[in-house]
Protein backbone atom coordinates (compact mmCIF):
# COMPACT_ATOMS: atom_id res chain seq x y z
CA UNK A 1 0.00 0.00 0.00
CA UNK A 2 3.23 2.62 0.70
CA UNK A 3 5.56 3.41 -1.84
CA UNK A 4 7.53 0.88 -1.09
CA UNK A 5 7.49 -2.87 -1.93
CA UNK A 6 6.37 -5.14 1.01
CA UNK A 7 9.28 -6.45 2.66
CA UNK A 8 8.66 -9.76 1.56
CA UNK A 9 9.17 -8.91 -1.85
CA UNK A 10 11.78 -6.75 -1.83
CA UNK A 11 13.39 -9.77 -0.03
CA UNK A 12 12.80 -11.79 -2.98
CA UNK A 13 14.18 -9.95 -5.61
CA UNK A 14 17.34 -9.85 -3.29
CA UNK A 15 17.30 -13.66 -3.35
CA UNK A 16 16.13 -13.51 -6.69
CA UNK A 17 18.95 -11.03 -8.01
CA UNK A 18 21.78 -13.39 -5.32
CA UNK A 19 20.07 -16.79 -7.57
CA UNK A 20 21.13 -15.01 -10.61
CA UNK A 21 24.65 -13.87 -9.95
CA UNK A 22 26.13 -16.71 -8.24
CA UNK A 23 24.20 -18.93 -10.99
CA UNK A 24 26.09 -16.59 -13.86
CA UNK A 25 29.53 -16.62 -11.68
CA UNK A 26 29.69 -20.53 -12.06
CA UNK A 27 28.34 -20.59 -15.96
CA UNK A 28 31.03 -18.19 -16.62
CA UNK A 29 33.63 -20.54 -14.57
CA UNK A 30 32.82 -23.89 -15.23
CA UNK A 31 30.60 -23.87 -17.90
CA UNK A 32 27.04 -24.31 -18.24
CA UNK A 33 26.86 -28.74 -18.26
CA UNK A 34 28.75 -28.73 -15.08
CA UNK A 35 26.03 -26.00 -13.69
CA UNK A 36 23.09 -28.59 -11.79
CA UNK A 37 20.75 -27.07 -9.69
CA UNK A 38 22.19 -28.06 -6.98
CA UNK A 39 25.83 -26.29 -7.85
CA UNK A 40 23.62 -23.30 -7.93
CA UNK A 41 21.62 -23.45 -4.70
CA UNK A 42 24.74 -24.32 -2.82
CA UNK A 43 26.56 -21.44 -4.22
CA UNK A 44 23.77 -18.72 -3.76
CA UNK A 45 22.80 -20.67 -0.36
CA UNK A 46 19.31 -21.18 -0.59
CA UNK A 47 17.51 -24.74 -0.87
CA UNK A 48 17.18 -26.42 -4.01
CA UNK A 49 13.00 -26.24 -3.63
CA UNK A 50 13.88 -22.77 -3.49
CA UNK A 51 14.64 -22.64 -7.09
CA UNK A 52 12.37 -24.97 -8.88
CA UNK A 53 10.14 -22.73 -6.95
CA UNK A 54 11.34 -19.63 -8.65
CA UNK A 55 12.37 -21.33 -12.35
CA UNK A 56 10.52 -23.80 -12.37
CA UNK A 57 13.03 -26.09 -14.30
CA UNK A 58 17.08 -25.65 -15.02
CA UNK A 59 15.84 -24.34 -18.47
CA UNK A 60 14.05 -21.79 -16.90
CA UNK A 61 17.32 -20.81 -14.63
CA UNK A 62 18.96 -20.78 -17.85
CA UNK A 63 17.07 -18.17 -19.61
CA UNK A 64 16.67 -16.44 -16.49
CA UNK A 65 20.91 -16.11 -16.25
CA UNK A 66 20.74 -15.27 -19.91
CA UNK A 67 18.88 -12.44 -19.74
CA UNK A 68 20.88 -11.34 -16.85
CA UNK A 69 24.10 -12.05 -18.08
CA UNK A 70 23.44 -9.63 -21.42
CA UNK A 71 22.09 -7.05 -18.79
CA UNK A 72 25.03 -6.76 -16.79
CA UNK A 73 27.24 -6.70 -20.12
CA UNK A 74 25.02 -3.81 -21.70
CA UNK A 75 25.31 -2.32 -17.86
CA UNK A 76 29.14 -2.57 -18.25
CA UNK A 77 28.86 -1.01 -22.07
CA UNK A 78 27.75 2.02 -20.99
CA UNK A 79 28.79 2.58 -17.24
CA UNK A 80 31.77 0.56 -16.78
CA UNK A 81 35.11 0.86 -16.68
CA UNK A 82 37.56 2.08 -19.70
CA UNK A 83 37.93 0.85 -22.55
CA UNK A 84 34.47 -1.24 -22.70
CA UNK A 85 32.81 1.50 -21.13
CA UNK A 86 33.35 5.60 -21.29
CA UNK A 87 36.43 7.42 -20.93
CA UNK A 88 38.74 5.20 -23.97
CA UNK A 89 39.24 7.01 -27.29
CA UNK A 90 36.40 5.55 -29.87
CA UNK A 91 39.14 2.74 -31.54
CA UNK A 92 40.07 1.53 -28.12
CA UNK A 93 36.45 0.89 -27.07
CA UNK A 94 35.18 -0.54 -30.36
CA UNK A 95 37.96 -3.07 -30.05
CA UNK A 96 37.28 -4.04 -26.11
CA UNK A 97 33.57 -3.86 -27.46
CA UNK A 98 34.38 -6.61 -30.12
CA UNK A 99 35.96 -8.87 -27.97
CA UNK A 100 33.87 -8.82 -24.68
CA UNK A 101 31.05 -9.36 -27.43
CA UNK A 102 32.59 -12.33 -28.58
CA UNK A 103 33.63 -14.04 -25.27
CA UNK A 104 29.46 -13.10 -24.28
CA UNK A 105 28.17 -14.77 -27.29
CA UNK A 106 30.39 -18.09 -26.76
CA UNK A 107 29.33 -18.33 -23.40
CA UNK A 108 25.38 -16.85 -24.54
CA UNK A 109 26.16 -19.84 -27.03
CA UNK A 110 25.87 -22.48 -24.26
CA UNK A 111 23.00 -21.10 -21.56
CA UNK A 112 21.04 -20.60 -25.38
CA UNK A 113 21.16 -24.64 -25.80
CA UNK A 114 20.73 -24.78 -21.93
CA UNK A 115 17.90 -22.50 -21.58
CA UNK A 116 15.97 -24.76 -24.61
CA UNK A 117 12.54 -22.90 -25.62
CA UNK A 118 12.83 -19.85 -23.63
CA UNK A 119 16.60 -19.25 -24.93
CA UNK A 120 15.63 -16.91 -27.55
CA UNK A 121 17.90 -13.77 -28.05
CA UNK A 122 15.87 -10.67 -27.68
CA UNK A 123 15.88 -8.35 -30.87
CA UNK A 124 16.70 -5.81 -28.34
CA UNK A 125 20.12 -7.27 -27.46
CA UNK A 126 20.75 -6.72 -31.06
CA UNK A 127 19.84 -3.41 -31.40
CA UNK A 128 21.86 -2.55 -28.65
CA UNK A 129 24.73 -3.47 -29.44
CA UNK A 130 23.96 -2.22 -33.47
CA UNK A 131 23.73 1.25 -32.51
CA UNK A 132 26.63 1.45 -29.99
CA UNK A 133 28.72 0.30 -32.85
CA UNK A 134 27.23 2.83 -34.65
CA UNK A 135 27.77 5.65 -32.20
CA UNK A 136 31.26 4.29 -32.27
CA UNK A 137 31.70 4.99 -35.75
CA UNK A 138 30.16 8.30 -35.75
CA UNK A 139 33.25 9.09 -33.18
CA UNK A 140 35.67 7.71 -35.59
CA UNK A 141 34.47 9.26 -38.65
CA UNK A 142 33.52 6.58 -41.03
CA UNK A 143 31.33 8.07 -43.54
CA UNK A 144 29.05 5.72 -44.93
CA UNK A 145 26.22 3.53 -44.51
CA UNK A 146 26.74 3.56 -40.69
CA UNK A 147 23.25 1.02 -40.12
CA UNK A 148 24.93 -1.39 -42.51
CA UNK A 149 28.48 -1.56 -41.46
CA UNK A 150 27.64 -1.99 -38.08
CA UNK A 151 25.45 -4.77 -39.15
CA UNK A 152 28.85 -5.48 -41.21
CA UNK A 153 31.49 -5.63 -38.26
CA UNK A 154 28.79 -7.40 -35.81
CA UNK A 155 27.78 -9.97 -37.89
CA UNK A 156 31.25 -12.60 -37.83
CA UNK A 157 30.11 -12.20 -33.73
CA UNK A 158 27.26 -14.24 -34.36
CA UNK A 159 26.47 -17.62 -32.69
CA UNK A 160 25.76 -19.57 -36.12
CA UNK A 161 29.49 -18.10 -37.61
CA UNK A 162 31.35 -18.44 -33.61
CA UNK A 163 30.27 -21.44 -33.53
CA UNK A 164 31.47 -22.91 -36.67
CA UNK A 165 34.90 -21.62 -36.38
CA UNK A 166 35.06 -22.86 -32.88
CA UNK A 167 33.45 -25.49 -32.90
CA UNK A 168 34.23 -26.89 -36.17
CA UNK A 169 37.40 -25.79 -37.40
CA UNK A 170 38.73 -25.80 -33.77
CA UNK A 171 39.81 -21.96 -34.19
CA UNK A 172 41.22 -20.26 -30.67
CA UNK A 173 39.43 -17.10 -29.85
CA UNK A 174 42.53 -15.15 -30.05
CA UNK A 175 43.09 -15.64 -33.42
CA UNK A 176 39.17 -14.66 -33.91
CA UNK A 177 39.73 -11.69 -32.27
CA UNK A 178 43.08 -10.79 -33.96
CA UNK A 179 41.35 -11.24 -37.26
CA UNK A 180 37.92 -9.50 -35.51
CA UNK A 181 40.61 -6.03 -34.78
CA UNK A 182 42.18 -6.69 -38.54
CA UNK A 183 38.34 -6.33 -40.02
CA UNK A 184 37.68 -3.24 -37.78
CA UNK A 185 41.08 -1.66 -38.60
CA UNK A 186 40.05 -2.47 -42.08
CA UNK A 187 36.63 -0.77 -42.21
CA UNK A 188 37.62 1.99 -40.30
CA UNK A 189 40.30 3.08 -42.62
CA UNK A 190 42.99 6.03 -42.41
CA UNK B 1 23.95 -55.49 -66.83
CA UNK B 2 25.53 -53.46 -69.59
CA UNK B 3 27.30 -49.91 -69.14
CA UNK B 4 24.23 -47.53 -69.41
CA UNK B 5 22.03 -47.63 -66.64
CA UNK B 6 18.49 -49.33 -67.45
CA UNK B 7 16.17 -47.39 -69.25
CA UNK B 8 14.24 -46.82 -66.55
CA UNK B 9 16.54 -45.43 -64.41
CA UNK B 10 17.67 -42.94 -66.79
CA UNK B 11 14.25 -42.02 -67.52
CA UNK B 12 13.89 -41.59 -63.68
CA UNK B 13 16.57 -39.68 -63.26
CA UNK B 14 15.74 -37.28 -66.29
CA UNK B 15 12.70 -36.79 -64.89
CA UNK B 16 13.58 -36.01 -61.18
CA UNK B 17 15.82 -33.01 -62.59
CA UNK B 18 13.06 -31.75 -64.76
CA UNK B 19 10.59 -31.84 -61.27
CA UNK B 20 13.30 -30.06 -59.38
CA UNK B 21 13.90 -27.58 -61.97
CA UNK B 22 10.32 -26.75 -62.64
CA UNK B 23 9.88 -26.32 -58.90
CA UNK B 24 12.87 -24.05 -58.68
CA UNK B 25 11.45 -21.74 -61.39
CA UNK B 26 8.21 -21.76 -59.27
CA UNK B 27 9.79 -21.00 -56.22
CA UNK B 28 12.09 -18.68 -57.86
CA UNK B 29 9.07 -16.53 -59.87
CA UNK B 30 6.36 -16.87 -57.28
CA UNK B 31 8.24 -16.96 -53.72
CA UNK B 32 8.00 -20.71 -52.19
CA UNK B 33 4.67 -19.87 -50.15
CA UNK B 34 2.66 -20.22 -52.92
CA UNK B 35 4.39 -23.31 -54.57
CA UNK B 36 2.24 -26.38 -54.06
CA UNK B 37 2.57 -29.97 -54.93
CA UNK B 38 -0.44 -29.51 -57.35
CA UNK B 39 1.13 -26.46 -59.16
CA UNK B 40 5.00 -28.63 -59.70
CA UNK B 41 3.03 -31.10 -60.94
CA UNK B 42 1.16 -29.08 -63.54
CA UNK B 43 4.26 -26.97 -64.78
CA UNK B 44 6.75 -30.20 -64.66
CA UNK B 45 3.85 -32.09 -66.78
CA UNK B 46 3.43 -34.85 -64.21
CA UNK B 47 1.13 -36.62 -61.96
CA UNK B 48 0.62 -35.36 -58.52
CA UNK B 49 0.92 -39.03 -57.57
CA UNK B 50 4.17 -38.84 -59.07
CA UNK B 51 5.60 -36.11 -57.32
CA UNK B 52 4.63 -38.35 -53.86
CA UNK B 53 6.13 -41.52 -54.78
CA UNK B 54 9.82 -39.24 -55.22
CA UNK B 55 9.50 -37.08 -52.47
CA UNK B 56 7.02 -38.72 -49.99
CA UNK B 57 5.75 -34.85 -48.77
CA UNK B 58 5.83 -31.46 -50.14
CA UNK B 59 8.88 -30.68 -47.20
CA UNK B 60 10.51 -33.40 -49.20
CA UNK B 61 10.59 -31.52 -52.34
CA UNK B 62 11.36 -28.54 -50.96
CA UNK B 63 14.64 -30.03 -49.81
CA UNK B 64 15.15 -31.49 -52.75
CA UNK B 65 14.96 -28.03 -54.09
CA UNK B 66 17.08 -26.34 -51.56
CA UNK B 67 19.90 -29.18 -52.37
CA UNK B 68 19.47 -28.36 -56.51
CA UNK B 69 19.93 -24.48 -56.10
CA UNK B 70 23.10 -24.55 -53.82
CA UNK B 71 24.39 -27.27 -56.69
CA UNK B 72 23.18 -24.90 -59.46
CA UNK B 73 24.37 -21.53 -58.08
CA UNK B 74 27.68 -23.40 -57.12
CA UNK B 75 28.14 -24.44 -60.82
CA UNK B 76 27.27 -20.78 -62.07
CA UNK B 77 30.34 -19.97 -59.72
CA UNK B 78 32.64 -22.55 -60.68
CA UNK B 79 31.81 -22.37 -64.61
CA UNK B 80 29.38 -20.06 -65.53
CA UNK B 81 29.51 -17.48 -67.92
CA UNK B 82 31.19 -13.82 -65.88
CA UNK B 83 31.36 -11.75 -63.79
CA UNK B 84 29.99 -14.74 -61.52
CA UNK B 85 31.92 -17.27 -63.49
CA UNK B 86 35.40 -17.12 -64.69
CA UNK B 87 36.75 -14.44 -67.08
CA UNK B 88 35.78 -11.21 -64.77
CA UNK B 89 38.35 -9.39 -63.17
CA UNK B 90 38.99 -10.83 -58.92
CA UNK B 91 36.95 -7.06 -57.36
CA UNK B 92 34.18 -7.85 -60.15
CA UNK B 93 33.78 -11.23 -59.48
CA UNK B 94 33.67 -11.19 -55.92
CA UNK B 95 31.32 -8.39 -55.88
CA UNK B 96 28.89 -10.32 -58.48
CA UNK B 97 29.36 -13.24 -56.18
CA UNK B 98 28.24 -11.54 -52.65
CA UNK B 99 25.17 -10.33 -54.95
CA UNK B 100 24.14 -13.46 -55.72
CA UNK B 101 25.00 -15.47 -52.95
CA UNK B 102 22.86 -12.84 -51.09
CA UNK B 103 19.86 -13.40 -53.45
CA UNK B 104 20.35 -17.19 -53.05
CA UNK B 105 20.21 -16.92 -49.31
CA UNK B 106 17.36 -15.09 -49.51
CA UNK B 107 15.44 -17.52 -51.42
CA UNK B 108 16.96 -20.41 -49.53
CA UNK B 109 15.85 -19.12 -46.27
CA UNK B 110 11.97 -19.60 -47.37
CA UNK B 111 13.43 -22.86 -48.21
CA UNK B 112 15.08 -23.49 -45.54
CA UNK B 113 11.46 -23.20 -43.97
CA UNK B 114 9.61 -24.93 -46.13
CA UNK B 115 11.78 -28.13 -46.00
CA UNK B 116 11.45 -28.25 -41.97
CA UNK B 117 13.25 -30.35 -40.36
CA UNK B 118 15.39 -31.51 -43.58
CA UNK B 119 16.31 -27.94 -44.62
CA UNK B 120 19.84 -27.83 -42.96
CA UNK B 121 21.74 -26.09 -44.80
CA UNK B 122 25.19 -28.06 -45.30
CA UNK B 123 28.59 -27.20 -43.80
CA UNK B 124 29.68 -28.29 -47.65
CA UNK B 125 28.18 -25.33 -48.92
CA UNK B 126 29.16 -22.78 -45.84
CA UNK B 127 32.67 -24.24 -47.04
CA UNK B 128 32.31 -23.67 -50.54
CA UNK B 129 31.42 -20.13 -50.38
CA UNK B 130 34.53 -19.32 -47.82
CA UNK B 131 37.11 -20.92 -50.02
CA UNK B 132 36.08 -19.17 -52.95
CA UNK B 133 36.14 -15.49 -51.45
CA UNK B 134 39.35 -16.74 -49.98
CA UNK B 135 40.61 -17.62 -53.80
CA UNK B 136 39.49 -14.02 -54.64
CA UNK B 137 40.91 -12.41 -52.12
CA UNK B 138 44.49 -13.82 -52.52
CA UNK B 139 43.89 -12.76 -56.27
CA UNK B 140 43.24 -9.00 -55.31
CA UNK B 141 46.47 -9.35 -53.30
CA UNK B 142 44.74 -8.79 -49.66
CA UNK B 143 47.32 -9.70 -47.36
CA UNK B 144 46.43 -10.95 -43.90
CA UNK B 145 44.34 -13.80 -42.11
CA UNK B 146 42.42 -14.73 -45.39
CA UNK B 147 40.20 -17.75 -43.59
CA UNK B 148 38.80 -15.55 -41.37
CA UNK B 149 39.03 -11.99 -43.72
CA UNK B 150 36.51 -14.30 -45.94
CA UNK B 151 34.21 -15.80 -43.10
CA UNK B 152 33.96 -12.40 -42.07
CA UNK B 153 32.57 -10.61 -45.23
CA UNK B 154 30.69 -14.00 -45.74
CA UNK B 155 29.10 -12.96 -42.50
CA UNK B 156 26.30 -10.47 -42.86
CA UNK B 157 25.23 -12.43 -45.96
CA UNK B 158 23.96 -15.39 -43.36
CA UNK B 159 20.50 -15.77 -42.54
CA UNK B 160 19.82 -15.07 -39.41
CA UNK B 161 21.71 -11.31 -40.08
CA UNK B 162 19.41 -10.92 -43.77
CA UNK B 163 16.51 -11.99 -41.94
CA UNK B 164 16.36 -9.10 -39.44
CA UNK B 165 17.30 -6.53 -42.01
CA UNK B 166 14.66 -7.90 -45.07
CA UNK B 167 11.52 -8.82 -42.65
CA UNK B 168 12.15 -7.07 -39.35
CA UNK B 169 13.66 -3.85 -40.63
CA UNK B 170 12.31 -3.54 -44.10
CA UNK B 171 15.85 -2.75 -45.80
CA UNK B 172 15.73 -3.29 -50.02
CA UNK B 173 17.62 -5.71 -51.56
CA UNK B 174 19.66 -2.83 -53.44
CA UNK B 175 20.82 -0.88 -50.58
CA UNK B 176 22.41 -4.20 -48.75
CA UNK B 177 23.72 -4.93 -51.93
CA UNK B 178 25.38 -1.30 -51.51
CA UNK B 179 26.55 -1.71 -48.26
CA UNK B 180 28.28 -4.99 -48.78
CA UNK B 181 30.05 -3.68 -51.86
CA UNK B 182 31.51 -1.20 -49.29
CA UNK B 183 32.13 -3.28 -46.64
CA UNK B 184 34.44 -5.32 -49.49
CA UNK B 185 35.93 -2.22 -51.07
CA UNK B 186 37.25 -1.28 -47.83
CA UNK B 187 38.44 -4.91 -46.45
CA UNK B 188 40.35 -5.14 -49.58
CA UNK B 189 41.59 -1.75 -49.81
CA UNK B 190 43.52 0.34 -51.82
Amino acid sequence: MADEPAPERADAARNREAILAAALRLVESRGVDCVTMETVAAEAGVGKGTLFRRFNSREGLMAAVLNESETVWQASVISGPPPLGPGAPPMERLLAFGHSRLRANLVGASLIDAAGRAGQRSVAAMSFANLHVRYLLRELGVDGDLPLLATAILAPLELVVLEQQVERERIPVERLEAGWDDLVRRVVGG
